[in-house]
């Protein structure tokens, strides 16, 4: 398998490339689980996991309004303040970059992102649906002038039609971003929809050079293949979280994604301690994974909601996954 | 994704290769977790599951050597005696085709399988070391002089040298053998060298008219994604198991690839019913799936025994993920 290509086009072994980038989503994407109320604890460990293990970036939330997403409701990593950032990283003197994310619509993001140099965040990310493309061509702008990177996200691309992707493409493409990512929101992808993707969104971004990214769910148990599907086929920011953790069926692995890449600045093994002292007994309170609901929605090209509703069930209120069956598939 | 290619050689949504088989290895990959001792109620369960999902063949486990493995010290799926297998299926009058495996050197092939118009099975499927194909080849022979369709497995092959595999490709596609299965025993291909393979496969089978199988294991969760590659590049016969049931980190789950077959005679309801009542519950005795120690195997190209050794200590016994890295990574 290969990251590089070599002279004669072949896959090499023992090369990679440069230009890719991993970034950690485990606070942010897991925080859709439990309403962002991680530990301080919990949040240091994996600050301190992503910095020995030569991540790139490591995103710790939302940075989403506080009147439409109230402090009282929700744990801190639904707002990202400046206060409670620095209290886990100081001044995050280290070269793990740190990230935040704000939906479109969202966000009071004039206000609440603050200029680059009096924050410790290095990029922002921007998360959007296809409709909300020009909300989120303000806010890169917005957050490009602050002086931070940028990505788009944008979401749910398994239910836009061709026409409406190319046009949301072509003006992003044209827009400050450094970053544009395919995300699979739904766990819908097959390997061989990522591939045709990835070389789209690669031709619409490479003449103003920008990178490609890739963000997946796990409902079909395709995360992983996924996501180094897009790495073959030329796609450089890689989003994972540890032992998947992320919502409803979870993301694509880091451990598996750093044992895949060649690299030598990764390391696995503060990752594998992380997941096994700190990730893993989460599991207990935390129900993220694969399961047969959502390999349902995802086959269905659903949003998970229907599954999360049903596992969120005490197991003896819950419905048997053949009553979910009938359910879902009389669409 | 597609099944079939339309006249433009585009993926088609909506059309399928009739050619398409899956078998299910529930039992068979399973029994390698228990020693074979399924209760008959368990192993009816799943043949009745097999004839109502549509499902082609149904293996129900090995016909090795009771000098070997005796029958005291194993349940009835090591050996298949005529009068285990009657007692499940009767004489199985229904479409499902019935199939065991024999392993080279492990086998008294020669009085153990019945010619086949006394037995109730249809397929011999013999599994090989590539230092056994002269064996294997015997096997095949005889089970092809028996009456019954063949296939051969050769196992192992990520750890085979090129020519050598070359060879035997092209000594098995001179035998009476129907299907030559790729198989990735340690979990350790990546999708772009299950490509590869199941093409090299393929031209050795063409000349021959035989078919290309696939039997996959899901040691770095890529049981599924490498299946329906193969798929996509031509493979015919398709292993997988409810639930992934098998050894280690158990194999293609047959629910993931029902639900991406297009054959309309595929059926998932029945699945999902006995993977919820009868296959989950076992989860409690019979410790398969995904682990990261059975990631590190996969990834180092090793057997998955050390992973099983580790996993098979009380959890209070057990080293650490850590600890279990440091010791395979030193080899």
């Amino acid at each position: 398998m290969s990251e590089a290509k070599d002279n004669n086009g072949r896959g090499s072994w023992l090369t990679f490339r440069p230009e890719i980038k991993v970034l950690d989503c485990t606070i942010r994407d897991g925080g859709l689980m439990n309403d962002h109320r991680f530990t301080d604890e919990l949040v240091r460990k994996v600050y301190r996991t992503c910095v020995a293990a030569g991540v790139d970036y490591m995103e710790l939330g939302y940075k989403n309004s506080k009147d439409q997403f109230p402090k009282a409701d929700f744990g801190p990593w639904k707002h990202c303040d400046e206060e409670d950032m620095r209290r886990i990283v100081g001044d995050n003197d280290t070269d793990l970059k740190l990230s935040a994310i704000a939906d479109a619509e969202k966000s009071d993001y004039k206000t609440d992102i603050l200029p680059k140099d009096q924050s410790v965040l290095d990029l922002i990310r921007v998360a959007t649906y296809i409709h909300q493309v020009p909300v989120a061509l303000d806010m890169i702008q917005d957050a490009h002038e602050k002086g931070y990177e940028t990505t788009v996200n944008i979401m749910a691309v398994s239910t836009v039609h061709e026409n409406d992707l190319q046009e949301a493409l072509e003006l992003l493409a044209a827009s400050p971003v450094d970053t544009i990512y395919l995300v699979d929101s739904f766990g819908s992808f097959y390997t061989e929809e990522v591939k045709e993707l990835t070389k789209r969104y690669l031709k619409a971004c490479k003449a103003t050079g920008k990178q490609v990214g890739i963000h997946t769910h796990n409902n079909q148990q395709l995360a992983y293949a996924n996501t180094i599907e897009a790495v073959v086929n030329g796609a450089n920011q890689l989003d994972a979280t540890m032992a998947g953790l992320g919502r409803g069926a979870g993301n694509c692995p880091l451990e598996l994604l750093i044992g895949f890449l060649k690299n030598p600045k990764y390391r696995l093994r503060p990752i594998l301690e992380c997941v096994e002292n700190d990730i893993e007994p989460l599991r207990g309170s935390m129900h993220w994974g694969f399961d047969l609901t959502y390999m349902l929605t995802g086959l269905l090209n659903q949003h998970p909601r229907a599954a999360m509703s049903h596992l969120g069930k005490d197991e003896k209120d819950r419905d048997s996954i053949v009553k979910f069956y009938d359910e879902v598939m009389d669409v």
